[in-house]
């Protein structure tokens, strides 16, 4: 992708145990892209191991409220009294420099984004079926009984918001998952709106 | 792709010498697709070679102006006294049956396709440059000074319809043109409004 073509905003989210981080994995590893991770910014103090500005942009509570109240995220949320979001102005960095950026989020921050980016791109994920998605949060086996239903519910729920997305998106495998959002990046980036600026002189031009 | 998912009805058009053909030749060439052509219809006599449903379908032209008054093409166009037209229920048998048929067409006939088919793609091919289009007309050598100058001036014209499409794709290479397409048609199977009735029993079934 040439630098001076604006990279695209790809929210990538779907129900509770779809698989969203696995799938983004899969489609990082993948070749002939020119893909970035947003990361986030909590208040949650720094585990061991984690690196500031890698795994989370690491702040305090007032900063973080201070940005709340400059309109500075995408959408963020409060998780067990500490903030969680996503900071616009790292996202539209990216953006500028032509890389297309992901958003790995839960289907309700997902639809805050869309209101902020209209142009960004929203692929919701779907497992093969609802067993494999039962399947999947019980093999986990790291979670109790109660916790598991407590997450199927919420996934029903997020099931309901499928429509409000640009894109379906199933999880059969997660590299054939991977593969159908690059075509959707590629075909994206040839929609007219978005690429006729691109031909301007071409379309214009004298012959 | 499975049978009961509908085909994709792609219009592949764009300025006159710009590969249309080639591009359209080397994406049926690729694999993992279920490509159709379209076959044409026409009241022109049946040259040595030609095989009827296979390069045209050849018609008198009382049967050709009987399916006109009966709304029986997606367009049709009238060259030097002869009929050329894209017969409906053809296309539609095929898209039926769960192929993607492929129509490569004249800029103009393409827009009105568009009225008649509301739900396919249109894919605008550009050439690299003006430039490249000019010496690609000039190179063919077979025609004159004259019929250039004309085609130069009708591809001029066709450039300023690129916006009435979905997709703009460069021809800088046909096999990476042809792979864009592949992309798009991914794409556009994915998207919500086309493919939601698939994941019907997985969002609305109970877990």
């Amino acid at each position: 992708m040439k630098l001076n073509e604006r990279g695209l905003l790809i929210v990538l989210s779907g129900p509770s145990g779809v698989g969203k981080g696995t799938v983004r994995k899969a489609l990082f590893d993948m070749e002939d892209h020119d893909l970035t991770y947003s990361v986030s910014m909590t208040t949650r103090p720094m585990r061991e191991g984690e690196v500031d500005g890698v795994d989370y942009y690491f702040v305090s509570k007032e900063d973080f409220e201070k940005r709340i109240s400059e309109n500075g995220f995408l959408e963020y949320e409060q998780f067990f009294g500490n903030y969680y979001g996503t900071p616009r102005d790292k996202v539209e960095q990216q953006l500028d420099l032509g890389h297309e950026v992901v958003l790995e989020i839960e289907v309700q921050g997902a639809l805050k984004v869309r209101n902020q980016v209209k142009d960004a791109v929203f692929i919701f994920l779907v497992p093969p079926s609802k067993k494999a998605l039962k399947d999947r949060l019980i093999s986990r086996g790291t979670e109790d009984d109660k916790t598991i239903d407590t997450r199927l519910a919420k996934a029903e729920k997020e099931f309901q918001l499928a429509h409000k997305y640009d894109y379906i998106v199933v999880n059969d495998d997660i590299y054939n998952a991977a593969d159908r959002i690059l075509a959707i990046i590629r075909a994206e980036h040839a929609k007219t709106e978005r690429s006729i600026y691109k031909y301007k002189s071409i379309i214009e031009g004298d012959l």
